[in-house]
C-alpha cells in the first residue's frame, strides 16, 4: 500500500516545477550560443578577412535566434498555463518533466536542421519535435482542466480553456502544413517556420480584444 | 566558541536549498543533451545516409532519456521532502548538498552505463550512484523526522513517514535486485533497470487509493 | 478569435520573467569560464614554467572579467526596472526575452573582442551587442510606462521615469563615443569600454544624493 | 544629477540577488563534472581494463568533490548572511557580483590545483581564490552592517556579528596556514586543505551550544 499512496503525496509544489523549468528554459535557450566560436584563423590579416570569417557564423546565428524564439514562445505557452493551473499531483508533475525533455531536445534538432537544411528527414525531424512540444503542452492543459487542478470556473474557464487548445491546435496545424511543404522544397519549409515564429513572437497578425485580468 | 555556534546559524533557508537544488537539477538534467551532437559527414549526400548517421545517435539519446527519467523519479521524490518539511539546519543543509552532489553525478554514470554496458563494472557503479541518491534521501527524511524539522504530526507523520521510507527502501531493494541480475546477463540488467524507471515515472503499476491534501 | 485573444491571457508572470532571466544570466556570466582552461603542457617542470603557462590564460581572464561587468550592469538595470514594474502583458514579456536573447550573444562578442583587438571589426561588434542591450532596455522600459504597467505615479514615477531613461541614454551615449575612438586606435576604444565598466560597477564618479525608498 | 541618483535606485532587491547566485552556484557547482569524460578506449576488452580506466579518472573526480567542498561552504555562509540581511542598495548588489565573480573561478583554480598538485604556485593560486571569497563574504557583512541592512537589532546583532566575522577570520587564518605549509611539502598543504573542508562540511569538530531562532 505505501508504494501505491506515495504517487498521492509526490507531485504537488508548483513553484518547484516553474523553478526547474525556468532553469530547463535557461539552459535550452543558451545551449547554441556555446557553440558559437570565435573563428581561429591565424591568416585572418585584415578587417575583410575577420568580417568573411565572422559571416561565417551566420548560419549558427540563425539556428540560434529560430531556437531561441521556439523555445520562447513554448516557455510563454507554460506560464500561462501556470497562471491558471494553481494545484499539481504526481501525473501532472511528470507531464510537465516530459515537456522539459522535449524542451531540452529543440538546439539539438534546430543545429540539425541548420547544419541539413536540404534533407527532409530533418525537417521532420524538427517538426516531431514541435508536434511533441505540442502534444505535452495540451496534455498539460487538458489534464489540469479534467482534474480540476486549475482556479477558474463557469464562463471564464470555457473561454479561456477554449483559447488556450485553439492557440495549440492552430499552431500544430500550421507547423504540419510548413512541414508537409518540405515535399515541394526543404527551403519553403525552413521559410514558413520562420516566419509562423516571428509572427508568434512579434503578434503581428493580431489585435488586442481585451485583456482578461489574470486571478491573484 | 565562535567557531561552534557559527553552525547553530547557517543552513536555514529552505528556499535557497530548494532553489540550488532546482539549479543543479536543471544542470544535471540537461548534461548529456550536450552530448547530442549534430554528425558532421561530407560524405552525407541523401536521406538515407542522413538518417543512418542520426541512428548513431540513438544510444546517446537513449541514456539521455534513462538519465532524465532516472533525475525526475529524485527530483519529485526530493520536491515531496519539502512539501513536509518546513525548517531546516546545518546538517539537513550539509545532506541536501550531498544528495546534489551524487544527482550531478548520475549523467557521467548513465553515460558511462551507456558507453559499456556489456560490463558489470559500469552497471554496479550505476548502481552505486542509484544507492547513494537512495541513501542521501532517505538520511535526509530521517534526519529532518527526528529533529523535528517537519510541519505534520500525529497520524499524519506517522503515515507519510511510513510510506516515504517504503519508498525509498522497496526501490533500492529493486534496483539492487536489477543490479544482481547482471551477473546472468548485463543486458537483462540494464532493461530492468530501463523498466523499473518507466514504471516510476509513468505509474503504471499503481493505483489511487486516496489523496493526502498538502500542508499550506 | 481564440487566436487574437490569446495575446492577452499569456506573458503576465513576472516571477517567471525574473526567474527566467536569472537563469540566463548565471549562464551568460560563466559561458566564458569554460573557457578557461588548465593548460596541458607535458613540458612544464618548474615553477617559473607554470606561472608562464598561466600567464598565457591572463587575456581569458581579462575578458571573462570584462563580459562579468558588463553583464553584472545590466542584470542590475534589469532588477531596477523590476523594482517598478509590477504587471507585465504578452509584449514586456516578448521584450524580455528579445533582451536575453542579446544578453546571452555578449560573451560571444567579448571573447570576439579580445581575440580580435587590433580589428575595428570586433570593436564594432562588441557596439553593436551593447547598443543593443541598451535599446532592448530602454523599449522595456518605455513600453512599462506607457501601459501602466508600473507601480509608481506623480511626481515620483516623473523621477524615477527620467532619471532611468537618462542613465541609458548617456551611458549609451559614452559607449558610442568608445566605439568611435577606434579610428584613432582599437586599444584606446577597449580601454575606453573598461574604464566605463569599472566606473559604472564601483560607482567611482558618483555621489549619494538621497536614497528613493523602494515600493514594497 | 539622473547619473548620481541612479544608483540610489538600483540594486534594491535582495531575491534577484539569491536567485542569481543559486543560478551561478548551481553552475560553478557542476562545472568539474562536465570534465568527467566517459573513457574512450578501443582496447578495453575485460572488466579490469575498465576498471583502470575508470581510475583514471579519479583526480578529477576527487578534484570536483573538493571543488563542491569549498563552494557548498561558502554557499552556507551566503545563505547565513541572508537570514540577518533584509535590505539592499547598489554597493551591497555589486560586492554580491564580485563575490559570484570569484566563485565561479574557484572550479578553475580546483581542477588547476590537482593538475599541478606538485607545484607552489597553484596552491597560491587557489588560496588567493579562497583568500578572495573570504574577502569579498567579509566586506558583505560589514557593509550590511554598517549600514543598517540588517533585521537584527542590540545582543542579538553583537553576537550574531560577532560570529560570523569570526568565523571567516578563523578559516581564512587556517587557509593561510595550509598555504604556507606548501613551503614544507605541497601535498600536505593539500591534504590541509582538504581536512579542513571536510571538517566544515561534516561540523567533526563542533558541538551545539544553542540554537539560535531565524528571525521570519
Amino acid at each position: 500500500m505505501a508504494l501505491l499512496s506515495y504517487n498521492n503525496i509526490s507531485g504537488k509544489k508548483i513553484p518547484r516545477i516553474e523553478a526547474l523549468s525556468d532553469g530547463v528554459f535557461a539552459i535550452a535557450l543558451t545551449i547554441l550560443v556555446l557553440d558559437l566560436r570565435v573563428p581561429v584563423a591565424a591568416s585572418i590579416q585584415s578587417e575583410t578577412e575577420l568580417f568573411k570569417a565572422f559571416l561565417g557564423l551566420t548560419p549558427k546565428l540563425l539556428s540560434y535566434f529560430l531556437s531561441f524564439m521556439t523555445l520562447g514562445i513554448f516557455w510563454t505557452a507554460q506560464t500561462t498555463h501556470f497562471n491558471y493551473i494553481d494545484k499539481s499531483d504526481r501525473h501532472l508533475n511528470w507531464i510537465s518533466l516530459f515537456f522539459l525533455l522535449v524542451v531540452s531536445l529543440l538546439p539539438f534538432t534546430t543545429a540539425f536542421l541548420s547544419e541539413y537544411i536540404k534533407f527532409k528527414f530533418s525537417i521532420g525531424l524538427y517538426w516531431l519535435n514541435l508536434l511533441l512540444l505540442g502534444c505535452m503542452l495540451y496534455l498539460h492543459w487538458q489534464y489540469a482542466c479534467k482534474h480540476n487542478l486549475v482556479n477558474i470556473d463557469g464562463a471564464e474557464r470555457k473561454e479561456v480553456d477554449k483559447t488556450i487548445r485553439n492557440r495549440i491546435i492552430i499552431y500544430q496545424a500550421l507547423y504540419a502544413l510548413c512541414a508537409l511543404a518540405c515535399f515541394i522544397n526543404t527551403y519553403i519549409s525552413v521559410c514558413a517556420f520562420i516566419a509562423l515564429q516571428l509572427n508568434s513572437g512579434f503578434a503581428i497578425f493580431s489585435k488586442r480584444v481585451r485583456n482578461l485580468p489574470l486571478k491573484q
